[in-house]
């Protein structure tokens, strides 16, 4: 597409892992129940809850991460709620409005590092104390989070405490969930956070699936009536064998974690190297997403090689972000450091 | 799946042509952008371009037909202004309240055979003259509709005519494109339709894809900012790549009309087996759903062997629905027939 | 205002009655609490509770009827859930898409004389049985309706054991509640209202009030948060003294229920006298709303004299709306029977 | 109410100016045609549009100021198109989510002195660049702030000028727009505002009405259809008269611009003596609101006497809020500053 060597711009990139495609081919003709009512969908509910280890959870599969937003925020919380969330949430920057379509205010804190903290959810809760204000309801963290960061397991576990005893639903976007879970800074297991959160998705388009997110409601009452918030948002795939398939692929041999790890790798190599050439970060590199400072004039040269996004301009230099995923190579993290040595 | 032999139960019970798995697999681990902005959906933009003969039309394709219908409806109004649809509307029917979700009214006519007439259209105009009523401003019309029949030229022309002069958009649902436009009742070409309609879509879910469709944009006040309600409504997907090849491989050689044309020959032959065992119909069979009439008893033994829904109870008959696909097999039509005439 | 003798237009389009009037002025310079949060709207709320012999009731005073509706039904609701309406209702014809513009769909029925039965709201609950349609949870009356009928106990029972066993709530509009509970052809009280269904209001406009309807919630787990949704539809008045002074007024002494015995009365003799001089009813006058048959010429001559809304065209007959009011003069009712009968 | 000697609360605490309950008084049992299409609102209106010198305008009387904000805001926008405001604005803060309940989101700015500049606007721009994030479009001001603050002519017309060249609406909220434009910090007249806005409105709630706002639309392209709007949102009273008969009596012979005099002087002279006493304040007093800092101690024994509201906590130290209205009398501000001296 362009004439650059490679992309470092975001981890969905290439299509798919060639397990998930096959997968995909391998269903042929065969006929299946829409509306993801079919065995594909049913078996790879069941890897996923088998992997959280927590059979009573639901499982609904759909097409992308923006969609699982709007779908779960928007079916948990009656008009007048609200989401409490960071100032670099997705679904506050870069979601075009998408929860405030549906009705709702995200009430943000500043947050560090991209995460949140249970005493930033305590100030929201003091400062929003009457019918004047909206009433926040939900808590929306991500991990890996939008800057790359992951929750440890203490950090989670007192904010799904104080979730717990403030009546507050806890969501979490795992559009890279891979990446965080299979982070070396990550303590927390799959189970661990399948109790500790209400809700959450496990990305499958930016870790090897040509799409697909598979959404998980571990709380009860959160569970009735949600195919029909999926449907009336257009998120109920009309072949959701389709995702099914892929997911199966994907959970049952590990090869989504095998996946996210290589992706992790990748960025920790690059990261490595950077550090070896002397150069600093915006924040510590721990999951594909890694946020290296450079000279401006060495950004420039790198953008004829190498596609990537500038992140922040910090006088004359220039933290840019770098995202590898499941299909980076390692050679050409090899090149890249090669290229920026020569810089 | 089921135990019985086939399903006729609807058009997206198969996967995907094998052309357009094909197609996806080709692209390996080619890098592209994200979001629709990459070359395979530029390119099969342009195919649609040309099919339509109107290269000043605007292409974007997403995944799902309710979303299409959801975010064009709502890109098009003002909060105050409603939809005109029929009664058996599926938006109006089964979308489970997604265009009220987006804040509008639909405003129902009985219409006939499926269809709206430019009379229907004005009794509503006629209804609803002040701000105390809801302002209709937007037509849907679906072709081939919900119940299998398909607008003539005049008829279109005519609802067309009567919009533009009443200051009406006009929509068409494409959900059945490629079975309406190859249907042998259909006198419509493909450029008809892109100057009849301000804005359509071209169903691939229902058609061949794995899954996808292409809203396209004709009326130039309609184009700007709509990746912008893409984006709101979670429809602009990460991998856009992954629908524009696909359309690639429909529109590159005429694959498209001639899935379609597959799907509406079983319809016939089907219909015209049936008739010949003689049966009656619901409505006169024209694309690939058919509405046979048979006793409720034949009905229940069917149901042993084959997979349909049934659609509406006449006394002691049922009127039945039974839906063929791009994948469906001339053998299991003849099937079918042998074992109804042995009912 | 108009060169007309006198308008039957509507039942509001006199101010207020002068004890409301003296009621506002009394309060004079006096400080009070804002939001609704004053002693006068506090009485008025035990007055009302009193009144329908409910203590546990909650009370909140708004300004307006189509607010009311607005606020009630989308506090009730969840996104995927629908309101079950007569074709007739208010909500659905002349509040200019205001519930779907909160989200809903409004599922309709025909009904007949203005009125929904409990099969009415069967049927409808057989139709929508899945997450591909909207699950119907509310379902909405008026008393009296907007053709000027009335709800007896016996079918107001009927509808609320349907409602409790199908677990669908039952909001009744009282824009006329005095005209409808103050029909001889009514034999409900208010504390059976407050009884049968779960959420209804008291319309203040429509019966001596400048402005303003109580709305008035009996089920216990449509309580909390209301304020909330009032302050978010922006219903919540500054200024809740005001209203609460005006029900304060037309509680104390029954003079809520003398003025719509009036309005009632007048409309009544009018009838009485248009049915003697041979004229027939689109509906059986039962409240202050009534729907005369007059020929067309006859209806030409006396809209020179009267302001009244002509309501449907039957042949060379015109039925056409007289509503009363409890400013209504009973000579204008002698007057315009006798200007009747010499047309 | 309550049993201290006065309420500084706010200035909706007492119901309405002598005048306008005897313009209410005036009107009798004259009839008037619904929802303001009477001839006290019409005649209201050309004072206003006499007022503010511009023929051209729409005037339309609605009853409350959150009501004017989600109205207009949600009319002037598409789906996809957002707020700018100031982070103290009151839609963003006080109005329980009611603009994102109506689909749209609210971009903030700290601004300075609860003031916009044409500065803090560019940077919005600047960061709103494609459709993964919402598309500023209108941006919304009060006047005075809800801190009490007032725009200059010079910083309102560079808002302006900044808007207009950005394709960007200007709307001023003018809940306390007597106070704004009566300031002596005010170089403003009423024909500026309404040259320089796009849509505004002039409180009447707080400066001596019952109830009522006027919105004031100066663009052209924002006017059609308006009415729907109102009607949608439940905000098309049906006695409109009873806030037309009200402006008229605020806007005949200026008693609009006396009362708001009379509450900035009360104000004004309140904030002489507390600066005398050797008190400090949050802010500049400019208008009827005042936030003089006292030590909590004071502050304590101010509430046995006084109602106000806690604004912020500074150390031992405690800003206040006082709030003067057309209804305070001089003896009290009196009162209170001999109070304090004795503190």
């Amino acid at each position: 597409m362009n004439t650059f060597k490679f992309s470092f711009k975001n981890d969905y990139s290439e299509l798919a892992h060639p397990n998930v495609l096959k997968a995909l081919s391998a269903l042929g003709n065969t006929q299946f129940e829409g509306y993801g009512l079919d065995e594909y969908s049913l078996r790879s509910g069941e890897l996923i809850k088998a992997k959280i280890n927590k059979s009573s959870a639901d499982v609904h599969l759909i097409s992308g991460g923006t969609q699982a937003n709007l779908v779960v925020i928007s079916s948990v919380l009656r008009p007048h709620e609200a989401v409490i969330a960071c100032e670099s949430g997705h679904i506050f920057v870069h979601e075009a409005g998408a929860i405030e379509a549906t009705g709702h205010k995200i009430c943000t804190v500043k947050g560090a590092d991209g995460k949140l903290s249970a005493g930033d959810i305590e100030k929201v809760l003091n400062t929003h104390t009457d019918e004047h204000m909206v009433k926040p309801r939900l808590v929306f963290i991500s991990q890996s989070t939008e800057i790359g960061s992951v929750y440890k397991k203490e950090e989670l576990t007192a904010i799904s405490e104080f979730c717990r005893k403030s009546n507050l639903y806890l969501y979490l976007d795992g559009a890279r969930f891979g990446a965080g879970i299979n982070s070396d800074s990550c303590d927390l297991t799959y189970s661990d956070i399948a109790n500790l959160v209400d809700v959450f998705y496990i990305g499958g388009t930016k870790n090897g699936a040509l799409f697909g997110e598979a959404i998980v409601i571990c709380r009860d009452e959160l569970k009735p009536d949600f195919r029909y918030f999926l449907k009336q948002k257009g998120a109920l795939i009309a072949k959701g064998a389709a995702i099914g398939t892929q997911f199966e692929a994907l959970f049952e041999n590990c090869l989504y974690d095998e996946l996210a790890k290589h992706a992790n790798n990748m960025a920790l190599k690059l990261a490595n190297g950077i550090k070896t050439l002397g150069y600093g970060f915006l924040s510590e590199p721990e999951t594909n997403q890694i946020f290296p400072i450079f000279p401006s004039e060495t950004v420039k040269e790198l953008h004829n090689l190498y596609g990537f996004y500038d992140w922040q301009q910090i006088g004359d230099m220039t933290a840019v972000r770098l995202v590898t995923s499941w299909a980076t190579p390692e050679s050409i993290v090899d090149e890249f450091l090669f290229d920026l040595s020569g810089t």
